[in-house]
């Protein structure tokens, strides 16, 4: 098919991303081609390689949105819930959210950049940032003299612990172990280790005052 | 390459295994084709498929000796050991045995059985069995009127925390949010759960006395 010109560079580009969305969403990455996408909105494949260097700079930035978006929600559910119960709100935020997307979720888990070709800063910088709504809601729970370097450990335990535990869910792996659903072990797992992180501030050395302790 | 008649059916089906193992363990499985695996023990391709069905069924056979070892190692690590140090111990060797084989680890992540077949009821089983270490150990530390159903849930969610730590682990997926090591994070995990479940029973309801508390 040759190439039209109704679509101005910027047009094609979010219609080459919102397919290929949908391809993924329908049928996850076995199998995707250029071709398919470009079949998908009347163009030519060449006019993909125009737009994005090649397939995994496409998927890159399907990935980045999807983190956005799963970030922004969760600043949101953490945003007007009391102290303690924003942790719980943030891990089944970011549950429910990976199992409404669970074929682009997926792709996010499972994509590899061939090569060993780094993955660019920007995108390593999306994945922190997904970290901060977790040390953010840690912060009224411990210590006032947790040192910034230990909130920042659990915080990455934590999120470590939930995207594991989502991931497994997601990929259908959950259920050939344990007839749990998914949200009730999040659910464990997030409200043990907050009675953990609780009872080591109570019963540590700390002399701070405890600040909204259940 | 025609094929030979030194080794027995037996020998061939483990010399098929082994070769197939280390051509994992140096490259992993993009790209592994039987063609390749032939090549490297000197048959025909056609000789694998008189052996297995397909690619699959070798490739879970090899994971489910992987499986198998992995077990052992659990229930080796579990014993000697003091009640409250035994679920540290178990997580610490999960954790070590799958970054001692982290292409073997990835491929029993990643490999999907296409088409929609299930796994085998044994390969099910298998899996399971990894949780029965995890229920053994969490059968002291928790109260003594803790029912079956709760100890195994708890028992699959810090399986679950673990497995997933793991895997983003070998999959180099850690670095990219976070200088801590796996180990510390699974460390912080476990040692924080553990607490936490001893709050909840020491704070809770119960009122059977508390056994191998720290």
């Amino acid at each position: 098919m040759g190439r039209r010109s109704i679509h101005t560079q910027e047009e094609l580009r979010e219609l080459i991303i919102a397919a290929t969305t949908s391809i993924i969403d329908e049928a996850g990455i076995d199998g995707l081609s250029a071709r398919e996408i470009a079949k998908h909105i009347g163009y030519s494949p060449g006019t993909l390689y125009n737009m994005f260097e090649n397939l995994d700079d496409l998927l890159l930035i399907i990935e980045a949105r999807l983190l956005d978006d799963l970030r922004q929600q969760l600043i949101e559910a953490a945003q007007n819930a009391p102290a303690h119960e924003r942790l719980p709100r943030l891990a089944a935020t970011y549950f429910e959210f990976t199992q409404n997307h669970p074929k682009r979720w997926s792709l996010l888990i499972e994509h590899r950049i061939p090569g060993n070709h780094p993955v660019p800063d920007w995108y390593e910088d999306k994945i922190s940032s997904l970290l901060q709504p977790f040390e953010d809601v840690l912060d009224p729970i411990l210590d006032a003299d947790t040192s910034p370097e230990t909130r920042r450990q659990h915080a990455r335990t934590i999120w470590a612990g939930i995207h594991g535990l989502t991931s497994l869910s997601t990929a259908n792996k959950l259920a050939t172990i344990t007839n749990h659903s998914g949200q009730v072990l999040i659910d464990d797992l997030v409200m043990t280790y907050l009675a953990g992180l609780q009872r080591s501030t109570s019963h540590g050395v700390s002399t701070a005052p405890q600040k909204e302790k259940r």
